[in-house]
C-alpha cells in the first residue's frame, strides 16, 4: 500500500527515528569552532569581488579599476563589523542572534524585523551559494553549464535530505574543506602575488580610475560597493553560536571571531588585488576566481583542486542555514509568532518542518532566478545589514541601560558599528532596490506584520480555552442518531457501534422516493438490530434540511448542555482513490455540522478489503 | 461567513430549491419540437460550408470549386442518415440514443463506445457553437475580435448557470431564434440567388475545377468533405428524445424528423452553392455567412438581424448539450459506469454536477483552442459518427433478430446508414488523425476502460457490503480514550463527552516531556472530571507510536468485537484560514488510524467565537 511505501522511502533517506536521549551537546575547539562558524562567511570571497566588477563592468572596462578602493572600504567595514561583535559576544555568552538581543533591548517590532530580515537572508544564503558553488563547478566544467540550474537544485535537495537525517559529526567534517579552501586560496594570492612582482605570471592591470567622480559615477561606484557587501554575510555567526564553545566559551569565540575578520580580510583583498592586477573582467560562464586559477597555475591539477575545494565550502556555507533558520523558526514559534509546528522536532530530533521550508523556498528561487548567482544577489545582504544594525543599537542601547565597566567606550564602538552599517544598509536598499531589494523591503514588514497577527491569534485563543474562573457543566446529555441511507453490512456495523454508545439511540432516515424508504422498512426488522428507525420527510430531496430541523427539535428538547451525536456509517476502500466514487455524503454532513454547535460526527468505518 | 456568502451567491445565481413534485413532464407540438431538437443540426450550416472552403483554400483559390460537389455528397449523406434514425424512431419510442440501442442490441462494450464518443461530443458541440457563435460577433464587430476567448468562456458560463438554475419554459423560448434563423436563412438564399440569376448583385464565381485529380488532391478533397460532415451533427437529436413529443410519439418524431432533413439540406446546399457563386474566400476575421450577408444585403439591419440569430441559434445548440450530456450521464451513473454523483438531481431538479463538468471542459477547450471553430472541427464529428455507425448497426441486428414486418428492406436502409457512416467515420478519422482527431480516438478507449473499471468496482463493493448470508456479531464493546495533551476548556468538554459515551472512559496523555507531565497530573485532580489518567511514555517524541502500541493491546484483550473510540479534542477557529495554526494533531492520528479496523476517531469541537 501507497502508506508502507512512503514509510520505507522515508527510513532509507532520513534514517531510524532517534530517541530524544541522544540529544548530545558536541562542545568545540577553537579549531573545529572555526571551521563550523566561517564557512559562510569566508565562502563569500567567492563571489563577492566579482559582484563589484560585474557592476562596474556596466560602464565600460575604465572602471573596472575602482575595484581596488571599493575592496579597501569593504576591508575596513569588516574590521568594524567584526569589532562590534567581539563586545556582543562578551554581552551575550549564552547566544547573541539579532532576534534575542534586539528582543533584549529594542522589543518585540525590532526583535520581529530582524527575525523576518534573517530569515530571508538564511535562504537566500542558500539559494546564493548553491549558485556560487556550482558556478564553480561549471567553470571547470563548461559542459555542465546547460544544466546549472538542475545542479543547484539537486545540490539543495542533498543538503535538505542531510541535514534532515541530522548532522551529528559536523565539527570533523566541517573543518576539512575549510581549511583546504583558505590554505588553496591563501597559496593562490601568495603564488599570484610572487608571480606579478617578479614578472613570470604574464598581466594586463585595469587601466587607472579616472580623476574625477561624476553623478552617474558615484551612484555607479555605490551600487558596486553594496553588491561587494556580500562579503559580510555570514560574519554574525560566531555571536550566534557561542554556546557551542569550549569553555571559557565566550573568550574562546572571541578569538576565534578575530582570526575569522583577519583571514577574511586577507583572502578578499587579495583576490580583489590580483584581479585588478591581472586585469580579469567578469564573464557569465566562467568565475573570476576560476580565471585567476587558470591564469596563475594553469588549468592542472592545481586548478581542479582550488574549483573544488571552493565549491565545498560554498555548499558548506549553504549547510549553515539549514542549522541557523530552523532554529530561529524554534526561537519564533517558541514565542508563538509563527505556527507551532516549527518547534516540533522531528524523529531524527532535527526541526524537520524548518529544514523543508528552507530547501523548498531556495530551490524555488534558484529555479526562479535559473541558478544565477549575480541576479540573487540584489535581493542578498539588506536583511543582513538591517540585523547588524539592529544587532549593534541593542548593544549600545544596553551599555547605557548597564553602564557597566568601559560602557562608554564600548558604547562609541557599538555605536560606530551600528552607524556604518545602518549607513551601508540605506546605501544597499536604494543602489539595489530597482534591481530586486524592493522584494525583501515588502516581504519584511509583510512578515511582521504576520508573525503579530499569529501572535495575536494564539494569545485570543488561550485566553478563550483558559480554565481560569470556569466552572464545568453539571454534565452533558448525549442523543446518537445513526444516519442510514441504506443497509448494509456497514450500517449494521454502525447500528451495533451506536447502541455500545447509548441503549436509546435511533436510526435516523431522509426519504426522497417513497418506494426505497418502503423497501428499508421491509428490511428494517432482520437488519435493525432493535433501534427505532425515524423517517425524515424530504420535499426538496436534500439530505441536510430536514436532518438539521430534526436536529434543531432535539436540541431545542434538551438544552444547552444537549450534545447530538451523528454515526454515519462509512465504508472505506482499500485504495484511497475509490473514495471519490463514495462517500461524498458523509463529506457533505461533516461539511454541514461542523460549525454547528453542540453537534459531534463519528464515522464508523467498514473497511473493505480489495 | 464565508458559507453563508457562498449560500447566498448559489441562491442568487441559480434561484431556490424546488420540490419534487414540481418536476414536470411537458409534451411538445410538432412546430415547439423542431424547434428544440432542430438548433443543434441546422446551427451547423452556420460552419459547415466554411469548413469545407477553408480546407480548400489551402491548396489555393483553384480548389475552391471542389466545395459544390462535396456540399453534394454531405447533403446525400444527410439524406441517408436522416432515413435511418427514421427507422430508429419506430423502433424506439421510449429514446433511441445511441448508448440505449447499442446495449440493447450490441452488448456493454459497444454501448459504452457510443457513451464515451457522444460525451466528448457534446463537450464539443459547446465549444465549437460558442466560439462560431462568437464569431458571428466579432464579424460584426470587428472590434471585439481580440476578446474573442473571454467572450466564448463568458457565453459557456451564462448558459451553464442558466441550466443549473433549470430551463422549465425551453419549448417556447428555442421556437423563436430557431424560426428566425431559418426564415432568414431561406431569405438571404433567395434573395441571393435570385439577384445571381438576374445580375442585379454583383458575382465572381470560383474558378472551374482542374479535371483529373492527383494524389494529394484526392486526401485533400476527403479531408474537406470530413470537414463539412459537421453539418450532421445533431441530427440524431430527435431520436433521442422521442418522448417529449405529442402522442402518437413516433409518428411526430418521424414527421419532425423529416422537415430536419429537408431543411438542414435546403438551408446547407444553399449556402455552399451561393458561396461558390459568389466566390467568397475564407477568413480569419470574418464567416463566410457574415460576407454572403454582406454581399447580399450590404451592412444594414437586415446584415445585423442575421448575424444576430445566428448567434442566437449557435448558443441554443451549445445549451442543447447541457441537457445531453447530463443525461447520458444520469444513465450511465444508473447503470453503475461512472461516479454516482451524475445520478443525483440537485436543488433545481437538474442534474448539476453532469452541467458543471460540461460547462468546465467546454470552457476549457475553448481557452487551450483560443476560440478558434476552426481548431476545435478536427476534433469534432469523429465521436457524432462512431455513435452513427453503432446506432445504424444496432438496428441492423435488431431486424435480424426479430424479423418484424418487413424487416428485409428495413434492414437493408439501416445497413446502408451503417456502412456509409462507417465509411465516413474512417475517412474523418484517417484524415482529421494529425490535426486534432487522434485525441478522440485515444479518449474513447481510455474512457471504457475507466467505465469497466468503476463498474467493477462498484460490484466488488456491493457485493462485500450485501448482508445475504451476514450474521451480525452478537455485539460490540467499546473502549472509550479521550487523547488529552493539554488542559484546557475544550479537553474538560471532551472528557464530559467521552463519560456520556461510556462511565469507564479514561484519558490518554503521551509524555515527551517528564516537566509537562507532572504540571499536567498537578491539574487533573481539579479539572480530569474524575476520568483516570494514563501516561504513555515516549522515548522517540512520536504521539502515534505509543498510542498505536497501547491501542493494540487493549484490541488484544478485547477481542475480534473490541472497538476502541478515540476522542479527540479540537478547538474550531472562528475563521478558516486559523486552522492551519492548530489541530495538526488531529489530522495526524486521523490519518494514521483511517486504515486501522476496529478504531473509531471521535472529534469533539469546541467552538471558538473569534
Amino acid at each position: 500500500m501507497g502508506r508502507v511505501l512512503v514509510h520505507r522511502l522515508k527510513r532509507l533517506l532520513l534514517g531510524t527515528p532517534l530517541p530524544t536521549a541522544q540529544a548530545r551537546h558536541e562542545r568545540l575547539d577553537k579549531a573545529p569552532a572555526l571551521a563550523i562558524f566561517a564557512s559562510d562567511a569566508l565562502s563569500s570571497v567567492a563571489y563577492a569581488t566579482e559582484e563589484i566588477l560585474l557592476v562596474l563592468a556596466a560602464v565600460g572596462a575604465i572602471a573596472l579599476s575602482y575595484s581596488l578602493p571599493i575592496g579597501i572600504a569593504i576591508a575596513a567595514l569588516i574590521a568594524i563589523v567584526v569589532s562590534s561583535y567581539r563586545q556582543t559576544i562578551m554581552a551575550y555568552p549564552q547566544g547573541g542572534g539579532a532576534y534575542v538581543v534586539s528582543k533584549d533591548n529594542l522589543g518585540t517590532v525590532a526583535s520581529l524585523v530582524a527575525a523576518a530580515a534573517l530569515l530571508i537572508d538564511y535562504v537566500l544564503t542558500v539559494a546564493v551559494s548553491s549558485a556560487a558553488g556550482i558556478a564553480a563547478v561549471t567553470s571547470a566544467f563548461p559542459a555542465l553549464f546547460p544544466f546549472r540550474v538542475w545542479l543547484c537544485a539537486g545540490a539543495v535537495t542533498v543538503i535538505s535530505i542531510v541535514n534532515l537525517r541530522g548532522l551529528r559529526e559536523s565539527g570533523r567534517i566541517f573543518a576539512v574543506p575549510t581549511y583546504l579552501f583558505v590554505a588553496s586560496l591563501f597559496g593562490l594570492i601568495v603564488y599570484g602575488s610572487l608571480g606579478a612582482i617578479f614578472n613570470w605570471i604574464g598581466e594586463a592591470p585595469f587601466p587607472p580610475h579616472p580623476p574625477g567622480l561624476e553623478g552617474v559615477g558615484l551612484f555607479l561606484i555605490l551600487r558596486a560597493f553594496a553588491a561587494g557587501c556580500a562579503a559580510l554575510t555570514g560574519v554574525e555567526a560566531v555571536s550566534d553560536g557561542v554556546p557551542a564553545f569550549k569553555p571559557p566559551e565566550a573568550v574562546n569565540a572571541r578569538i576565534v571571531l578575530g582570526w575569522l575578520g583577519v583571514i577574511l580580510i586577507s583572502l578578499f583583498l587579495g583576490i580583489t588585488y590580483l584581479a585588478y592586477d591581472f586585469g580579469l573582467r567578469p564573464r557569465e560562464d566562467e568565475t573570476v576566481i576560476s580565471q585567476l586559477t587558470r591564469h596563475i597555475f594553469g588549468t592542472g591539477v592545481v586548478y581542479f583542486e582550488v574549483q573544488f575545494v571552493t565549491m565545498l565550502i560554498l555548499l558548506l556555507a549553504a549547510n549553515t542555514s539549514f542549522a541557523d533558520f530552523p532554529r530561529l523558526a524554534f526561537f519564533l514559534a517558541r514565542d508563538r509568532f509563527i505556527p507551532r509546528q516549527f518547534g516540533n522536532q522531528g524523529d531524527r530530533l532535527v526541526f524537520s518542518n524548518g529544514i523543508v521550508i528552507l530547501g523548498g523556498m531556495a530551490a524555488a528561487l534558484l529555479v526562479i532566478f535559473q541558478g544565477n548567482t549575480h541576479a540573487l544577489i540584489p535581493l542578498y545582504a539588506v536583511g543582513v545589514f538591517i540585523s547588524f544594525t539592529l544587532s549593534q543599537s541593542s548593544m549600545v542601547r544596553r551599555w547605557f541601560r548597564l553602564r557597566g565597566e568601559g560602557w562608554g567606550w564600548r558604547a562609541a564602538l557599538n555605536g560606530v558599528g551600528a552607524l556604518v552599517t545602518g549607513v551601508v544598509m540605506l546605501t544597499i536598499a536604494v543602489t539595489k532596490f530597482s534591481h530586486g531589494a524592493w522584494i525583501v523591503l515588502l516581504l519584511i514588514p509583510l512578515l511582521v506584520a504576520l508573525f503579530l497577527a499569529v501572535h495575536r491569534h494564539y494569545d485570543d485563543v488561550a485566553h478563550q480555552l483558559s480554565l481560569e474562573d470556569f466552572t464545568p457543566p453539571p454534565g452533558l446529555t448525549n442523543v446518537v442518531l445513526v444516519l442510514v441511507g441504506d443497509l448494509h453490512k456497514g450500517v449494521v456495523r454502525a447500528i451495533q457501534y451506536a447502541q455500545t454508545l447509548s441503549p436509546s439511540a435511533k436510526a435516523v432516515y431522509v426519504e426522497t422516493d417513497p418506494e426505497r424508504t418502503r423497501r428499508l422498512e421491509e428490511r428494517w426488522g432482520k437488519w435493525g438490530m432493535g433501534v427505532p428507525l425515524i423517517v425524515l420527510n424530504s420535499p426538496y430531496r436534500s439530505l441536510v434540511g430536514p436532518l438539521m430541523d430534526y436536529i434543531e427539535q432535539v436540541q431545542r428538547q434538551g438544552g444547552d448542555n444537549q450534545i447530538v451525536t451523528i454515526v454515519l456509517p462509512e465504508f472505506l476502500p482499500a485504495r484511497w482513490w475509490q473514495q471519490i466514487l463514495h462517500n461524498q455524503t458523509a463529506l457533505l454532513i461533516k461539511g454541514t455540522f461542523l460549525f454547528r454547535k453542540n453537534v459531534v460526527i463519528t464515522d464508523v468505518p467498514y473497511h473493505l478489503s480489495h
